[in-house]
């Protein structure tokens, strides 16, 4: 098959639609199950006024935990939606590639889980941060199968563009990677990871820029 | 880039569609996990004819937060509907915007769990209270940006118009937090808020009609 | 405004699209729950082999109570797919009676719970059915709203046809009203409207048939 | 009703978007909830250091079970997206086909579940077998009808093509079967089944290049 034709017969190029339906509803979901960290505390009635609060402070690090994984999957999430901008259609490898993306992400609220009450353990720090390595490689890999010979892009794809946008993917599990590592010197260390990669994903609008610019300019 | 630009290009320009996607499914799963505060009592076999009335009448109070929550949570949902139907398309700092809302909006069910228990606590009726200032905070200042030079939204929208909306997007965040603060004079003035406001905005059709007059003058 | 006018500008006409998507949501999400209802049993290693069937023929009933929801449910959102498929626009009231709709779907797996536990009981046999009895009221009302002068519909739409309808969505809250009452006479009785009238609303192609050929009669 | 017609008049007629909504829907929860099979395990504070690996090494056949049936509900959703491309529109039977599909894809995480805790037990491995089972001959049926005299699929989809299609569905109802039978002779041939048929279907890309060409050819 011709890359870079705007087929949308048979299997090899269905419109990703429907796939992205599956993949929003599932971030939907993960997302949402995150809350289930944050228990109700149970206190006895003649109680409530004296414990309550000390319990509801003890969930601190669960609430830390929530919006840490909350927004690792928003990156994702993000990096999903960006990517199939330029996708055109999916064939079967494709839409396999996505399942397994999702069969890691739904790990997401296992791991968080185990990271809101084991997060000190250098063990569960590193399945946090391989669950993150393993996701981003699949992103990576999905990318690198789409844009390869323009298979399932738009053919006028810069590039100089596909290859920027490898070097922002595989930047996500190679910094996990070195959390992953930095568990077994001290948790804290990719404690630090976990909450500083976000926020320089969010913020990162200058690489944005760069890369509107270069689609603008072919 | 020139505001009003209805460019598709790039990632300061993608349609809302997946945005969309992503924010109405995570309403859906939190609208639908408020029913996990209604338990089904269990009851030995000999008890049930004498004790189920009884303990069903006990979950009245978590059927009441049950109708709440799922009022003001339509409330904000449909101010998202609203909002975007004005938005042309969203860049990455609009997408943060979103996910930040969408981790409080997931808060939901625990702050809705934590009324349902011990809502006659000052402390939790003013908890219930900050997440609903917080969501509507998100939405005003999501708001603000998409509508500043009107960066995000059709260039022909009304500054008035703008305006008007932003009126009533702060109300909800200025009335929460009357709320909020009440709780620790009596949370029965909170609670009366808390079941006043929602039937405020169902019922505000005037206004409605005042902005689809403005929307359709121009 | 115009009946009939196709308009998509402002509050009162917005296209219907992410209404259903939430909708179509929380159906999904409300439909998976009911599964929740079939815990795994717990069963000391030694004793797997004699006691695993027994204890999984004891959640015959329950599978029951899983499937008649299933088919409810499915019923209900037939009726919405079908009823929106004629609507055109949705205004805040068509919003409200819709999250409204949602509010009461959403606790079907608590009435079901109940009714895979206690089937027996008078109370809860009632209690299912007015679950029920409501969300076909609720639908009724959305249809004679939306259809009202043809205020959110086709303007084309006959007047015939919208009555046929009235009468055909009017039939489930009567049914289940009747099932309702019965439960205080006998459960059984209720139980066979509960299994009967999905079956009804599934194979009654013949009132389909009826209604596509005075929709393409006009 | 003249078949290959593109109506979208009327019950019969209507384009199935929003069933693909709410089978997507259904999916993503269904498959986030097998998660759930992974429980954070519960360790006194003093004991986390010694225990936590053995507790999570216990939950490797639970992570067995958890991709297997990621995968095969991968398998199901890709056929159904794979038959939807063809579908043009869909009637009441077409519908409640879908939703009976539904209903027994929505019990994948009971009976994953089961297998988790008692997977070497015959009775748990047929009982996972037969779920699928069931699933497969339900798509089954519904290419059957919507192919018959081409009732919902475009009139120029090739008899030979449907028939090709319709082998490639029938198979994995009766390698399930097979799974199924062989569970009481012994649990690891079904085992082995389970893991292998997603791998065939994974990696069939053959089939669909036989696929796409016929299409084309047309």
């Amino acid at each position: 098959m011709a890359s870079g034709q705007e087929t949308t017969e048979g299997f090899e190029g269905i419109p990703p639609a429907r796939l992205n339906t599956l993949v929003d509803g599932i971030f939907a979901v993960v997302m949402t199950l995150l809350v289930f960290d944050l228990k109700v505390p149970e206190i006895a009635a003649t109680q409530v006024q004296a414990e309550l609060l000390p319990r509801l402070m003890e969930l601190i690090p669960n609430l830390g935990t929530y919006f840490i994984s909350f927004a690792v999957l928003g990156i994702f999430w993000v990096g999903h939606h960006n990517f199939f901008f330029y996708v055109k259609r999916v064939d079967r490898v494709m839409l396999w590639i996505n399942i397994l993306f999702l069969a890691i992400v739904a790990l997401v609220p296992f791991s968080t889980g185990l990271l809101a009450k084991y997060g000190t353990n250098a063990l569960v720090s590193a399945l946090y941060g391989i669950n993150f390595v393993v996701i981003g490689l699949i992103l990576y890999g999905g990318w690198h199968y789409a844009t390869h010979h323009h298979r399932l892009v738009d053919p006028r794809l810069r590039e100089e563009f596909i290859q920027h946008v490898k070097g922002l993917v595989v930047l996500s599990p190679i910094i996990y990677g070195i959390a992953t590592l930095a568990s077994f010197f001290h948790p804290l260390i990719s404690w630090a990871i976990y909450v500083g990669l976000p926020l320089y994903y969010i913020f990162q609008t200058h690489t944005d820029k760069v890369m509107v610019q270069q689609w603008q300019e072919k």
